[in-house]
């Protein structure tokens, strides 16, 4: 018989691995939970209409498609009906490939319930049929904050407050947070109309990180039939790092788009209240992108300053993201914290406190045949609530205590034969060997 | 535009509703881990293979099938090419069923890795293709704990403490856990050579609660062949609630069969065990049969004494489940609570705490138009962690003090003009309607 397995992509989590995953959900919840946002969940599967046409045509073709039940599908297959199979769809539901789009979704199905502006948080897992590789899988948990129903840029700057707290937290104090904003870029863009041209633009100038300031030129230069702009973004990565500096160019650029001087007022905004509040670690970067084209403001990522791990936490504002499911008008701002990347990087790098996991404190050896003395200190010892657990079978001495060993256990208890008399136990301490007689009320 | 759905038999859960499930799977978990019980998580998806076969056929008929992705499949519908499409499977992932057969497969995948006995708990949702219904969900969540690889019944006498515990602080004290013993039934319908007939049997006589003993014993003698099986269980309805007169009328009646002496030796250990240790709801029912085919040994299933709403917990032995997966002889014992049938019947009993709700304790009201003043006092509250938010837009009062309200947040500060310089705030009592000028420090 084959070892069984499971699909490509998707994993099993032993004890320590969820322990060291729930370290990182609950220190991202009980921040949401501290800057006022509010849990909901989502079902894992909507409807094939709620998802199709939200992610590109490539998304489209992630999704994970759930195969309709029914007897007028089976019947139509057995007959190799091919006209009726054609007529009718395989599939009308499917996984969710992110945790945005189903909130755009609850909000306008749920308009009437919610008090705007919506502060919510959803921590789910999201799937996607993509190719797996290091890092990628096809279900991955995604943890995401959004405020939904205002315009306010103390939104952008609550989130750049949240963001730095939780990485402080989880010991990545070592990050810098990237901020651009959308109406700039396409400002600039436009600047020298190319604004047909945006979308392989952004592609492009997003790769600088990886494959440089020549190289990004040059793909400029091949595959974007517009002079200008090459010549633009050069000059834009000649500047130096300082926020004058980027905001005093900008101002001279965009002297005549309204939409510019709306987004540097904007990235104004969100840099000077961040610098007050005292984050020292936002950074003006104009040739950050983001690949979602819903975004229309603002624009987050966050790495690692010693790490080429890419982005662990995105995000940005989107002003239509509800439109498509008939709500026009409802602005938000959102971030999503790469919990999957987040966990691996903390394994690798060895971040994760030493006590996470959570071996009982005694474990007691009873060999009578009733084990009643040992049901009953047990019960005793959890009513004091003292982790312990009592070994069930009546195993060799060696095989138990390689058991409490393998577990960590720090003490083993043993029940001596006068033990209901005069409540007497064998303490061993697993650690030093040790081993003595103890009264039961000292060893709690 | 249509205003968008949800799938039926699936479910959007509120900031409101998503307290209340984890108030309950918060205290399931922490009394599952002070049992010594470790979480492991398994994919929502496994093979195909994995799962069917293993719930009947009725079973693999409601798996939600993961339709296959790739460009042969696609190639092979557009060209109509039956023969190809009927070799080629639609499917050959599904979503899990239930938490017990992935557990199944996760011990024999990583049985190099698992001390065994293994005590694991998982809490997570699985999805059945049922017809939706009051109460009947597609996508719910099951709270599973076991202890696999020890045959010791003490295991048993552990699941009954642990259910009692988490009833109790579930305010669910009212409750009565019902035990039989497979073995027993197995003996006592095969005392009556009807083995034969041993799953429709014990499906009629499952039932004895809900349409009562006159019609079970009317359907065993319309629907089973042999005569002996009315009358023993005719005899086994009337004898009382006493567990020592059950226990001497089986002892009685399985005198001649070893099975049988082995399931009471079985079902006497784990009462009198539980009776030593102070349960005093447990209850042998022996009509009490379980619908799924691998028990083996003890089942259990808790019901409400006042209460119509069915099993709200079940559980019991099995000696073969990891069997089909090429690991035989590892004893297993676990306990499944129904979390969904707990939270709609903790709703409708009005049993979640009043508190559950978690609205911050200040609304900061900043109509200046930096926000500024707003922004820092926000910080300087969180930095105290007090929970506390910031309205972002720039509305009418009237407005604002409705949000706080309608977010139950009791009291809301007003920055003054001179905040800056005095750190003074004019704070407002929700409830009273009071306000009064306050110094910063006082109000924290």
């Amino acid at each position: 018989m084959q070892k069984p397995s499971i699909p490509k992509g998707t994993r099993d989590f032993s004890p320590s691995e969820i322990r060291r995953r729930n370290f990182i959900f609950d220190i991202v919840k009980v921040k949401f939970e501290k800057f006022g946002f509010s849990p909901i969940e989502t079902p894992s599967m909507e409807k094939l209409s709620t998802l199709t046409g939200k992610y590109g045509s490539e998304g489209d073709q992630l999704l994970f498609k759930v195969l309709k039940r029914g007897a007028k599908f089976e019947k139509a297959f057995a007959e190799s009906d091919v006209e009726s199979l054609k007529d009718h769809n395989f599939s009308d539901e499917a996984l969710r490939y992110d945790l945005t789009v189903p909130f755009a979704r609850y909000i306008v199905q749920h308009q009437n319930d919610i008090f705007f502006p919506f502060k919510r948080y959803q921590i789910q897992p999201v799937w996607r049929a993509d190719r797996p590789q290091k890092g990628r899988y096809r279900e991955f948990y995604q943890c995401d904050a959004d405020i939904v129903g205002s315009e306010s840029l103390v939104s952008e700057v609550e989130l750049v407050s949240l963001i730095q707290e939780i990485l402080n937290e989880l010991s990545l104090s070592n990050h810098t947070i990237m901020i651009n904003n959308r109406k700039i870029l396409a400002a600039l863009i436009a600047s020298c109309n190319a604004t047909d041209f945006f979308s392989s633009i952004t592609v492009i100038i997003d790769k600088v990180d990886k494959i440089g300031i020549d190289k990004v030129v040059q793909e400029l230069k091949t595959n974007i039939p517009n002079n200008e702009i090459a010549k633009l973004f050069q000059e834009l990565f000649k500047l130096s790092d300082s926020q004058n500096d980027i905001l005093n160019w900008l101002e001279n650029k965009l002297l005549n788009s309204e939409l510019g001087r709306k987004g540097i007022q904007e990235l104004k905004y969100v840099v000077e209240s961040c610098n007050i509040l005292g984050v020292n670690n936002l950074k003006i970067n104009l040739s950050l992108a983001r690949g979602l084209d819903y975004y229309t403001g603002s624009i987050f990522e966050v790495v690692l300053n010693d790490n080429s791990m890419g982005s662990i936490v995105g995000g940005g504002r989107y002003d239509n993201l509800t439109e498509v499911f008939g709500q026009k008008n409802l602005s938000g701002v959102g971030v999503s914290f790469g919990a999957e990347r987040i966990y691996d990087l903390m394994k690798d790098l060895n971040l994760f406190p030493d006590n996470l996991d959570k071996p009982s404190k005694f474990m007691i050896v009873d060999q009578s045949e009733s084990t009643i003395n040992g049901l009953q200190l047990l019960n005793f010892l959890r009513s004091k609530n003292v982790e312990c657990i009592l070994y069930p079978d009546n195993h060799k001495l060696k095989k138990q205590l390689k058991y409490a060993h393998s577990n960590k256990i720090p003490f083993v208890v043993f029940i001596k034969e006068n033990f209901a008399v005069e409540m007497k136990v064998e303490l061993k301490n697993m650690d030093s060997g040790e081993q003595n007689n103890s009264l039961l009320k000292d060893i709690i």
